[in-house]
């Protein structure tokens, strides 16, 4: 599948490294085409593995993985050309977080709001699904690392859903639950003061939530 | 152990029927004392079961339980005799849930602040625990009815945080994990949102969340 990631930091090395070695074409994005890290990984990771701008991203791929931080991307989207984005898929793994009042950081959206669907308005025509915002880089792309948690998965298109999750199994997720329309996002993303609370508290990211039932 | 429970809805009834069960003396307070459902409870559970006004519960009890409904307890924090909580344990398992703008309910206080924050600076002299808060009340009693999760607890005092373990424990709680100060509330309180949403898709209460490590 041809895989644009938007975001050159951990998150998107993490992303990026796991596509090609899965046999995905995937082209990363940054604000500037040619920035030299995003050029160095484009050369040494072989034929699948390329870069341009965030556009140039977006334009080549059918499904795009947003691994910007905070709210950021709602400023790139306004950025991409006019239907870049209709009809595919955007998979947002980003959180709110808001850094500006110290440590821990809160959430700039949250309650009767979340980025998910912040991100689903400023794209109508795309496809958002929010997922895997609930662990760290490194859980996302190898879940025994978190110990298999569940992973949550929420947006309003089914057949995008369907496809991430396919996507989600390949890459190692066993326990997915699919927790309804965009709107969903808001307790996923509710769920990071525990998270940050915990990632103090263990002093490691290695760790996740599994739904248990009786 | 001496405890009292604030509240005579499901989920003081399911302490209520619990802490006698394991041999506690139970008083359980509401608005006015002789209310019919707790005359009657009262009567029929034991020689260990009273009932009275909610100050008439915390006066006897070394330990308080708040099984009130949203942020009610604020309110009623302010009717209790001086000093009536002074140095004992109250143990807050309720969540700021906010039905007024409809369904599902968002929270009132979330973010950078917690019920369980504001009950503490409501009673400063009480020892507030948070816990439970992130389970239906059938699971509270009886966590194997959840899948067995972990329950998370928090609060400024570790003599009452361990007090309030062993009691979980005597209820049948195998993973119990400390959050930290009473600030960390804010993030267990603010796991209600996904909590419902999973409740809609289960259509049961029957579940919990189990922190699961690498």
């Amino acid at each position: 599948m041809k895989i644009g990631i938007l975001g050159t930091g951990m998150v998107g090395e993490a992303f990026r490294t796991k596509f090609v070695q899965l046999g995905h074409q995937v082209k990363i994005g940054s604000r500037t085409a040619n920035n030299e890290s995003a050029l160095k990984w484009a050369k040494s990771a072989g034929p699948n593995a390329s870069q341009g701008t965030f556009n140039d991203a977006t334009e080549f791929a059918e499904l795009v993985f947003v691994c910007l931080k905070g709210a950021v991307f709602l400023d790139v989207a306004k950025t991409l050309s006019p239907g870049s984005m209709s009809g595919k898929v955007l998979v947002d793994v980003s959180n709110p977080l808001d850094f500006s009042h110290g440590m821990p950081p809160s959430l700039s959206i949250c309650n009767t709001n979340s980025l998910g669907e912040e991100v689903q308005k400023a794209l109508p025509s795309a496809k958002v699904v929010k997922t895997l915002n609930i662990v760290n880089c490194q859980v996302m792309v190898d879940p025994a690392k978190g110990g298999h948690p569940t992973m949550l998965i929420c947006g309003n298109d089914t057949e995008a859903k369907q496809k991430v999750t396919t996507l989600l199994k390949d890459i190692g997720w066993r326990d997915i639950l699919d927790l309804g329309d965009i709107k969903s996002a808001r307790g996923t993303e509710m769920l990071l003061p525990l998270w940050l609370n915990l990632f103090g508290s263990f002093g490691h990211p290695h760790f996740g939530f599994k739904v248990v039932r009786g």
